[in-house]
């Protein structure tokens, strides 16, 4: 299960401590650069469009498995599967973002956290169910 | 960049043709498997959380750039990173679950259509970054 890098970020976001935890807390607008083999990928994609992007948190512990979310000592500790930290077997980031701008393989995106060059490794589109609750009475 | 397993799908599904293309259009209820070494990381899940399941699509394609969404031929063809198609070059798998119950590693889940031992990389929490519409005034 080996990755491949498909693009990088651009981002003024350099080092974790000045990094915002989440993207809609105050992170700066930022680019993502595809590589040139799979830019063709972003085909359909649209200024507007809400996509995640999919990290590899290269910075990241891979041997963590209980953390305090969000770093604060008061908060009790949790399974990493339980937290959004970036310390876990896998580190790969999960983002939501708004594309603000396209030209040519790069995308001007809203709410990016992630460090500059941090290696991207999916952008996936976000559809209905990602949003909704289960319903208890969803088709079994 | 080497992902490695934390578990495994445990589900009905069995083969492609037969899986929905999205959890909620019919997947049967499955149990996710945690191997033991990381299963401390699920402390502090519980039953009726929902949850980002990050799965491994290893019967997936991984030099298909442009495909008709949901397989249909009536469907333009779109960039991958504009399809939720498990065809792309990394294939990893993003499901929103719902967790039914939790024995041990093992938790029973709502809405996976991965099929029976497709590999687990990663669980997360869904936070409300991940259901929001990015604002138009968000913070730069």
């Amino acid at each position: 299960m080996e990755l491949v890098a498909i693009g990088f970020v651009q981002s003024p976001l350099v080092d974790r401590a000045s990094a915002p935890k989440q993207g809609y807390e105050g992170a700066p607008d930022a680019w993502i650069v595809l590589e040139e083999d799979v830019s063709k990928g972003l085909d359909g994609l649209e200024i507007g469009d809400e996509v995640f992007v999919l990290t590899w948190l290269h910075q990241s512990r891979r041997d963590v498995l209980r953390t305090r979310p969000r770093d604060d000592p008061a908060n009790p500790e949790q399974g990493v599967f339980n937290t959004r930290s970036s310390e876990r077997p896998n580190p790969i980031g999960l983002h939501r973002v708004k594309i603000l701008a396209i030209d040519g393989r790069r995308l001007r995106v809203r709410n990016l956290e992630a460090l500059n060059e941090t290696p991207i490794v999916d952008i996936k589109p976000v559809i209905e169910a990602d949003e909704k609750r289960v319903g208890d009475g969803a088709v079994r």
